[in-house]
C-alpha cells in the first residue's frame, strides 16, 4: 500500500501512521516528494486495508499496489484450469456450446428442446427450474418439478445439465439433479450462497453481476474457491450501462482480461448480453474472437410463446446456423495460431 | 400495451397477433399510422408481457403503458404509509435519524457508540452483525454474538435497532433480536430472502441495489408486500456510475420520485452514498431538501480504527453538528410550507 | 508518481526506468516490497505522465499522487472566488437564481418570461439563442435574432443575461450581447472553444459533460483559466447513468466536492438534471442543502407549447413558489451556521 | 406517437390534446383502455415531439413509435453504402485496416511508422495533428506542421490518411491535406463542426461519443448527411461505464446494430476502446466476429516513448501478428457464409 499524506502534514502525524503500521508488523518506507509525502507499507496489504487510514484527516488517499485476489490468480497457478463435465472439457482448446430454453416450462417442451440443441451441436443443456424475475407476479419457474424434468432430459439425451441456484438451502438438492450449478447475475455477491457452493462437488458457473467490476467478480470466484470448490467457470453476460437499445452491454474485453488475471475458464452469454435474438449470432462470433472458452445461448422451439425471455431466444434453425459458423471460426483461429 | 409492427407487416400477421391477444382475453385496438401499424392491447398488461411478442420477426417493439407495480403505488393507496418503531414514527412529518457504526466490533465499542449517538440526537441505532464484504478475507462480522450485543444496547439505551440480514435461513433469529430488518444493496433482488421477509413481523429497510432502476427497486418492495409484510422503508444509498471520486453516486432524485410513485417512506444513507465522511453532512442536508423521511449515517468513536468503512464514518462531534443543522433545516421547510 | 513494477522484474529493467526518470530531471525513490517493487518519481508528475511508462511490459501500473489541476485548486488559492455580474455576486453567501425559457422563441415570449421571472425573484435571465439539438430536424434557435432579443430583455428588465455559445467563431459576437457565456454539456471538452473563451472578458458558466468525471470537468475549467480568463462558474446538470426514469442523474455530491477541491463557485441546474418539472423544486432545495451557490431553472409561460424542453419547465407560479422555499432554506442554513 | 394520459383525465383534457394534434395536421386515434386512455397521433412524429405534451400535468408520457433518423436508415436505403478511398473500399466485403501512431510527433517518427504499418498490411494511415487532451498542459499536437508531415507520408507510401478535425474553422485546410476527416468522440455532438463537415468533399469517420446512445450517434451521422455529405463511416471506440479496468467499455453489439439500423459502414477502434495494448488483438478479432468493416489501431515504434497513448499502442511486431490473424478470420467467415 502507498499512503499519500495531505500537504501540510506534520512530523508527528507522519510518526503516528508509521507507528501504527509497524505495530501491525508492516515495514515502513517514507518518501518525501516535492509536493507530497508518501508512506510505502511493506507486507500484507490486507492489514493496511483494514486499518481505514483514509479516515484520518491528514491522509489524502491509500493506493493498493497488489491485487486483492490470490487463489484464482495467474500468479498462484500459471496453467489454465480445465474441468470435465460428461464428455466435455471446459477450458481446453475446444469451444463448449451450452444451449436450451430460458425456463423449463413442461416435460414436452424441454425434451423437444434438448433433442433439438443436441442435434444442432450443443454439448451442454441449459434450462431454469428457478427463475429470478423482477416482478413477483411473473412465472417463477417449475422449481422441484423442473429439476426432475432436467434430470430426465439428461438421462435421455446424455447431455450434462446446467441450472441456476438461488437459495443456499437448496444447494444439496439441486446438486443431486444437475452437473453444473449456475449463480445468476443478481446473486453474484450473495456471499452465503457462494460459501455453500464452496462445499458442493459440482462446477459452478458464476455469472458477472450487472454492475460488478472485473475485480469484484473475481473476488466472488475467490469466495467459492477459498470455501473449498476450485471448479469455477466465469460467465460474462453483459453489464448495465446507459445504453438501453440492448438489454445489457456485453463487455467482451472481460474475456481476455479474465484470461490474463486468472487461470479460470470463461464463457459468454450473448442472449442475456444483448436481449435481442438478432444480435446473438454476431456476438457469439465476437466472443470466439475475443478468446472465450464457450458460449451459452437461449434456444426455444417457439420463442414468441416462451414463458420467459422469448425476445432473446434463437429458433433451432438459427441456432444450428450459429453453431456451424462459430465452429468454423474456432478452426480458423486454431489454424492461424499454429502457423 | 402498444405493439408496434414493422413496416411491411402483412394483414395475416396483424391478424395473427390480434388473435393471440383475443384468446388471452384482451381487447384489441388497431391503428394504422402513416409509417407504422400499431396494436393497442386493452386489459391486463401482465398477460401481454408474458407473451414475448418481441420474438416475432414482424414485431418491432412492445411498449408498456401502465406501471408494473400495484400494492406499493400511490394509485393503490393515496395517503403516505407510516410505521411506528419504538417511540419513533417513520414516514410522518418528523425526520428520523438512524446512526451507529458500520459493524458491531465488540460490546464496549457498540455501547459507547450507542450512548454517543443517542446523546447527539439519533433515534434509531444501526450496526452490522453480518457484513457483506467483497473479499472473503475481510472481517465478516461477529454474527450471532453481534446480535446479542445489539440487543443489549437496545435494552440499555432504549433505542430501537436496525441490522442487515443476508440469509433467508436467519430471518426468524435476526427478527427476534432487532426492530428493523435491513436488506443490503447487494441483496435487493435476492428474491428468496425478500419472500421470507414478507412473512416477518418487522419493518424492512430496503436498500436500493447499486445498479437497480427505480422500477426494479419498487418491484423488490412489491415482492415483500405481496408476500404479506406491508412495512417497507426504502433507502437510497447511491448507484454505480462512471464517477469514482465518490464510492457511489447518490441519486437524490429518487426521493421525490419514490414519494410520487409510491406511498412508502424513504430515507437516505449519505455514508455509503458517498464513501467520504467530508461529504456526509452536505449530502444529509441535501437529502432533507429533497424531502427524505430520514437519514442513516455511520458514526464511529475512532473512524481510523473501524474494522469496516472507517473512511465514511463521522466522529461523534461531527455527527452532533450534522444533527443540529439537519433539524434546523427541517424546521425551516415545515415553516415555509405552512406559509 | 508511483510506478508499480510486475513481479519478476529484473534489476536491469528497474535500472532502465530509473535512468529515464533521472534524465527527465526527476528524483527516484526505490522501494522493494514483499510482493512488488515500486519506484517513487519525485518532481513534476506531468513529465512522468507523458512518458507512458505503462507501455513497458514490466510496468504494471502508474499511480498519480498529486492532482493534475493547479490554477483552479484550493491549494493554489485558498479563499473562494467571487464574480460580480450586474448587481449580483456569484460565489458569495447569497444564493443566485438564474431562470428563463430554454430557448428564445420570440420577442414577446422572452420579454414576458423575463418580467415574470424577475417578479418572482430571479436575478439573472437565461435563454438560448443557439440550441444544441440531437436531431438536425429540430428547432436550432433564433441565432443572431435571439441575441438581439436577449439584449433587449436585459435593457428593459435590468437582469444580466446568460446564454449558450457553441461555436468558437462567435465568441466575440455573443460576448457583445450577454453577461455570462455558457458552455453546454456537450461542449465541455471542445478545447478550441474553451481556449477562445479564455480570451473573453466575460464570466463563463461551464456545464459538466454528461459523462465527465469530476476531474475532467475541473480540467476543462483549467483550460479556460490557463488561457487567461479566471471567471469560471461550474454548473452541475446531471450525468448519464443507467437510470432513465430521469433525463440525467443529478450528482449533487459534485457540489461539496467542487468546493473542497477548487475555489470556484458552483451552481446546479435541476431542470436538465431531472428532465421533469415535478422534480425541479425538490432538487433545487436539495442543491441548496448541498451548498450550491445558485440554481438555474427553466421557466416557461406555457410549458406545453415551448419549442424546446417543455416537460422540464416550471410555470411562473411554480417558479415563484420554488424561489420562496429556496430562500427560506438558505436563511435557515445561514442562521444554523452562525449558532 | 402514442400519448399516454394520467388516470382521472377529463373529457375536456382529452379534447384539448386532440384539438392541438389536429391543428398541427395530425390524425387522432383515441383508445380507452381498462387503466389508461391513450391517444395515437398519426402523421409526422417530429411535430408531436416539438409540442412538448409531457409538460401537461394530465399527460403521463409520450412514446415515440418511429425512429427519429431518416437518411441513414436501412428503410431509406436498403443496400450497404460503400466508399472508395485510394485503392481501398470501405464497407465492402474486405476488412479495412487503419493504423499508425496516436499523434504525429516528428517527420522521422511518422515516416517510419507509415512504412512499418504498410509493410504489415495496413491500408490507411492514421495519425493526429490536433490532439484533444484532458489537460491544457499536455502535448496538443504539431497542428499545421503535423498536417504537412501526414501529406508527405501519404505521398511517399501511397497510403490514404485519416486525421482528426476539432475546429469548424479548419475544415477546408485539413481536407486539403488528408483523405478522411475524423470526428473525435468528444466532438460527436459538436453540431457546428458536423454541419461544416456536411459541406466537405471527404468521407467523415464519426467516432461514437463516450456517453452517446446508439440513437444519438446515428443522429450525429444524420446531421452530416442532411448537410450534404453522405460519406460517413461510423467508428465504435468504447463507451464510458462503471468499469475502469479498461479505459472504455468497447460496445461491440453496436456493430450489428448499426448494420441493422443503417446502411453505413462501421469500423472498430480497439486501442481507445480498451486502453491496454494486451487487449487490442483479441478485441480486433472480436470486432471481426461481430461483423465490422474495419479496425483502426494505434501502432508506435516505441510505445513507451510515445507522446500520447503509449500504453494502448502495439509495437510493429504485434501489429503484424494481429493483421495476419484478423485476415485469416475474415477468410474463414467469408468461407462459412458461402457454404
Amino acid at each position: 500500500m502507498v499512503i499519500v499524506l495531505q500537504t501540510g502534514v506534520t512530523e508527528e502525524q507522519i510518526e503516528q501512521v508509521s507507528e501504527r503500521l509497524k505495530q501491525a508488523g508492516l515495514g515502513v518506507h517514507l518518501s518525501r516528494g516535492q509536493y507530497r509525502t508518501i508512506i510505502g507499507a511493506i507486507g500484507d496489504e490486507k492489514k493496511v486495508r483494514e486499518m481505514g487510514l483514509e479516515a484520518l484527516s491528514y491522509v489524502e488517499k491509500v493506493l493498493p499496489i497488489t491485487k486483492p485476489f490470490k487463489l484464482v490468480s495467474r500468479e498462484f497457478q500459471e496453467e489454465d484450469s480445465t474441468f470435465t463435465v460428461g464428455d466435455c472439457t471446459i477450458g481446453g482448446r475446444q469451444l463448449v456450446v451450452m444451449a436450451g430454453p430460458c425456463a423449463v416450462e413442461s416435460e414436452e417442451q424441454l425434451l423437444e428442446a434438448a433433442y433439438g440443441v443436441k442435434a444442432a451441436g450443443a454439448q451442454i443443456l441449459r434450462g431454469g427450474a428457478f427463475k429470478p424475475r423482477t416482478s413477483p407476479y411473473s412465472f417463477q419457474g417449475l422449481e422441484h418439478e423442473g429439476l426432475e424434468i432436467l434430470a430426465e432430459a439428461r438421462e435421455l439425451t446424455g447431455l450434462p445439465v446446467v441450472t441456476e441456484i438461488m437459495d443456499p438451502r437448496l444447494v444439496d438438492e439441486v446438486a443431486s439433479y444437475v452437473d453444473i450449478l449456475q449463480v445468476g447475475a443478481r446473486n453474484m455477491q450473495n456471499f452465503f450462497l457462494l460459501r455453500e457452493l464452496g462445499k458442493a462437488q459440482r462446477p459452478v458457473l458464476l455469472k458477472r453481476g450487472p454492475s460488478a467490476t472485473i475485480e469484484e467478480w473475481i473476488m466472488a470466484a475467490e469466495y467459492i474457491i477459498s470455501s473449498g470448490n476450485d471448479q469455477v467457470i466465469m460467465c460474462e453476460r453483459g453489464i448495465r450501462s446507459f445504453e438501453n437499445y440492448t438489454r445489457n452491454t456485453l463487455d467482451l474485453s472481460a474475456v481476455p482480461l479474465i484470461k490474463q488475471l486468472t487461470h479460470l475458464p470463461i464463457i459468454v452469454d450473448p442472449s442475456h448480453g444483448t436481449g435481442k435474438w438478432k444480435l446473438v449470432e454476431p456476438m457469439a462470433l465476437a466472443a470466439v474472437g475475443a478468446g472465450a472458452d464457450g458460449v451459452m445461448v437461449e434456444v426455444h422451439q417457439n420463442p414468441s410463446e416462451a414463458l420467459s425471455d422469448g425476445p432473446q431466444s434463437l429458433t433451432p434453425e438459427n441456432f444450428a446456423r450459429m453453431v456451424k459458423r462459430v465452429r468454423s471460426m474456432v478452426m480458423a483461429l486454431l489454424a492461424a495460431e499454429e502457423n
